[in-house]
């Protein structure tokens, strides 16, 4: 029997995602669920309720809902096609399956070559996933084909089917939504081209320049005339964009795994080491104790001058540097859970200890850090946070002598501005939104305001004003980067900022970023990321003192401290702890 | 200049693959190369002698013009595509790009978005790879474009050009090639169209069922008269099945940074651990010690009734199970450097002990192992080594008593093969070949011995008679799964064989695998594993104790002992090391 599930919002749902930060939230969470519905890897790791996917599902079915009230269409079939178990090349070898992210942002399994729908008739849905089988010979390599009411179970679907049922299933559905139209008339008296419609995923990643994909299966072409394929892909990106509570807490999750795993590496490193162990260090650390069977993102190991290289590591520059006394660690590395990532940048002296340049460029990039996070709040313009990590980059750099800041500093700083200054030394944008991706969708969705053409401002991946709900990486940067360095000498509107003979000091430096994860609350932001940012914090961790500290000495930063215990988040006092 | 190599098969190295492992080998080689051309992950981590790739080029060429002889074509270009930098579905998600295995084996170069090509007249040929170039604002973010003139000392290579001139260069050269043919006159006087081919990869993977793709880039349709798709495959494919000396050195590399990685977990084992922290611990060892940044294949660590599961540890079986005081652990897993696989089995007491049930199925798949290895050599039928290796592990569940043996046990032994009673125990073939895949090419080419139609045979992945320079795994296995069970105790001709009371003892024991790499050599074979195998080994290694032992009690396995010192492989004396 198809069970349908109410779509009752409720007020803790609508405003899950504010501040504060609840100890007992998570035990909540999963006491309204049967024990067997969250996700886990086991042990300590985190415990993932499955209804954040169902959740997730009404917070789309309603946004598609509002999105249709000019067509009076009130029911139809949201389909989703999974991702696909590859192979690489012409060979059997089979990478580990990651999910399709929004196929997971509404069900939650790690299956490969599934299908999933959604069918509603105004304020009711029910969830259906799509599994493959398999035969005998099949069970001997891989294991027993899914038993369909133990995963709907797992997963808090409604119903588990057969892929090979998909077609005459939404056939089917098509035809009984049609006739329950019929019988229930229509809505606001529109006529009957207001029929059921098939809703399939296409749009624009602003980030790749790539389609998503809408789902496919033989035989959906004769459904050509009741397809839409124009309204989901905003709704779920939009609504992938405000975070619920749930969502909230298991990123505080892969930030808090990923956090430890950054103090263990910096405790770890020396001169002497290749770059890619420390990326070996970080990734056994987030699978070993966390569970992290994934990166977000490749490792960015950069030391020395490899730091200036924005997405080092890739199989081109494979993290393939060793470690000396006098280089900055730049290690952009970030673990996912069930999906969820985290992206986190630390930047340290390999030797333990900072030279007076490489303390006034990390200090520069820090005090852009925290100008930025203790602005942060629903209303704010992200291309006004970029300018101001400009602004104090750009002060740092005049402060060690490389740039002239004149007798008025602070107009100086608006003039470099004005000239694109600031895109030479922090070349990239100040963040970008993240969630089940790292590089998360939403940035340039339609209604918010469009990508600069600006050096700096155009690489920005959002230009979105602040809204609650919303996770986003606070990223400024510092570099020196020979190409655009020499092409500021020579532009008529930038040289005259530099003291050249003090930039020479800088030109096999690299750079410095650092990272956080930060959530936006109605009165402010959130933390996610735990690392030692202060410099004494990153010389007392490298050191072997404990972490976290007895005391917050950069409230700043917003740091909201907190643990994993039995699989659940937990608020942590810095104080009682010590 | 286009510099052209003289193609000399040195004696040495069309004989190059056999025994006995030298000591000196691997410094010989180098001595004959620039100290550029070599790929090494820094550090302790074998120096890979980019001459491997030039032997691997001077045999297809030569195995290409012996395939030529009756049509009298001399001269052509070989053109492979290699591997591209894919991302997750429509995200900017890159995962790290692992090079396409047949352009790996002519090039040696981890860049992705390449082409190759070998332009060869008769015992002549030169080698050209084409690299994507990009601008400044990808620079900042990845790194320069490849310098062209150092890319190709790196790599021995005779040419590096950018991808744009590609196209340009094939209709440039093969107009040379086909002039060059007018002024040298033709061969064996056979008429004009015996002019230059363009010879193009595609055939049948046999494990995946998929085909190689044959080189593409926009205008090759303009030359498809000129192209041949028939004849390149079976001559790299061909190539590939016998390894160079070079080729074994590097993946004794492989086996031995994978066999330490495997004592390393095996000493850490517990219970209360999840699977899957064994497979992080080995992975971290391999990356973290060796440079092994890939896996060779997922890895499969399967605890308890898991071991049932031939491939288990995919995203729907993501090595999860809690480690029970009882279980035997099957972990199979090995790490690759510069594309070249290790694939290696160890099953032992999670507890440090064996059970006498555990001892008695163990010690029958390792009497299958030995048994087998002490017969391979040049001449041995693959087909002939798994039925040996179906006769030990039935003989050893006649000693435990799940299976009856009666009076005359050899003969009892060779009708339950003739029943197929051994692929109940053994569903899977015996071994693989390996070497750049996993899986490697050639176990079904054209001219050897078709797969078989019979249950167990037909899982062979080759039925090949064994050759010198072929590597081979050999992994036998014992396991208890259900439907097989349950199904042969249905079966006429199989059901008379069991005590099902007995049976029942070990319907929930999983299984046992024990997997080494060996090479074929003109006298025999030589295991490149290095593994704890003997159950005193496994015991005295979860112990504590040392490994390598300081005596080698089973000398049957035929383990060359090695170690890596200063990026080489060096012979390792047991009793000096003691």
């Amino acid at each position: 029997m198809l069970l349908y599930c109410i779509l009752i919002l409720l007020t803790t749902q609508s405003h899950c995602y504010g501040p504060p930060f609840r100890r007992d939230l998570q035990s909540t969470h999963q006491a309204t669920m049967p024990t067997k519905q969250h996700y886990s890897q086991g042990l300590e790791t985190y415990r993932v309720p499955m209804s954040l996917y169902a959740t997730n599902r009404v917070k789309v079915i309603t946004s598609l809902l509002s999105k249709l009230t000019t067509s009076s269409i009130s029911q139809g079939i949201v389909l989703l096609e999974g991702g696909k178990q590859e192979t690489r090349q012409d060979t059997d070898h089979e990478p580990v399956f990651r999910q399709e992210s929004y196929f997971h942002y509404l069900f939650g399994t790690n299956l490969p070559d599934c299908y999933g729908a959604l069918s509603f008739v105004r304020g009711e849905h029910k969830s259906v996933l799509f599994v493959p089988t398999w035969g005998e010979e099949v069970a001997t390599v891989c294991g027993e084909s899914p038993d369909f009411e133990e995963l709907a179970e797992e997963l808090g679907v409604d119903l588990v089917l057969g892929v090979d049922s998909l077609s005459g299933w939404v056939a089917d559905e098509l035809g009984r939504l049609q006739s329950e139209k019929g019988v229930n008339g229509s809505v606001n008296g529109h006529s009957s081209n207001d029929g059921p419609k098939l809703f399939v995923l296409k749009g624009l990643n602003t980030d790749s320049g790539n389609y998503a994909k809408p789902a496919y299966y033989q035989g959906i072409e004769e459904l050509e005339n009741m397809k839409d394929e124009d309204t989901l892909f905003n709704c779920i990106a939009e609504c992938r964009v405000h975070k619920s509570q749930a969502e909230i807490d298991l990123m505080r999750y892969t930030n808090f795994i990923s956090s430890q795993a950054h103090v263990d590496v910096m405790r770890k490193t020396q001169p002497g080491m290749m770059e890619y162990q420390l990326g070996s260090l970080f990734m056994h650390h987030t699978y070993y104790n966390g569970g992290c069977r994934f990166m977000s993102y490749t490792c960015i190991c950069a030391c020395g001058p490899n730091a200036k290289i924005l997405h080092y590591g890739h199989a081109g520059r494979p993290n393939s540097r060793l470690l000396l006394q006098n280089d900055m660690a730049l290690l952009d590395m970030g673990a996912e859970y069930h999906c969820y990532a985290s992206d986190i940048t630390c930047s340290f002296p390999v030797s333990g200890s900072f030279t007076p340049d490489q303390l006034a460029i990390y200090t520069s990039v820090l005090n852009a850090q925290v100008r930025v996070i203790e602005q942060l709040k629903p209303g704010v313009s992200w291309i006004d946070m970029h300018r101001d990590a400009e602004r104090e980059v750009l002060k740092g750099l005049i402060g060690c002598g490389v740039l002239l800041g004149g007798d008025d500093v602070d107009s100086t700083i608006e003039c470099m501005l004005e000239a694109d200054l600031g895109a030479i030394f922090m070349p990239h944008g100040l963040g970008h939104l993240i969630g089940i991706d790292t590089h998360d969708v939403g940035g340039y969705l339609e209604g918010n305001p469009p990508r600069s053409t600006r050096p700096g401002l155009k690489k920005l991946r959002t230009a979105r004003v602040m809204e609650e709900g919303m996770v986003i990486t606070v990223e400024p940067g510092c570099y020196f980067i020979n190409r655009l360095l020499d092409g500021a000498l020579q532009n008529e509107k930038q040289k005259y900022f530099f003291n050249e003979e003090r930039l020479r000091d800088f030109r096999g430096f690299g750079g410095v970023r650092l990272e956080d994860n930060v959530v936006i609350t109605a009165a402010g932001c959130e933390n996610l990321s735990q690392c030692p940012r202060a410099p004494q914090e990153v010389l007392d961790v490298m050191a072997g003192k404990e972490w976290p500290p007895n005391n917050d000495i950069l409230p700043g930063l917003k740091r909201v401290w907190a643990t994993c215990k039995g699989g659940a988040m937990e608020a942590l006092d810095l104080m009682q702890k010590a």
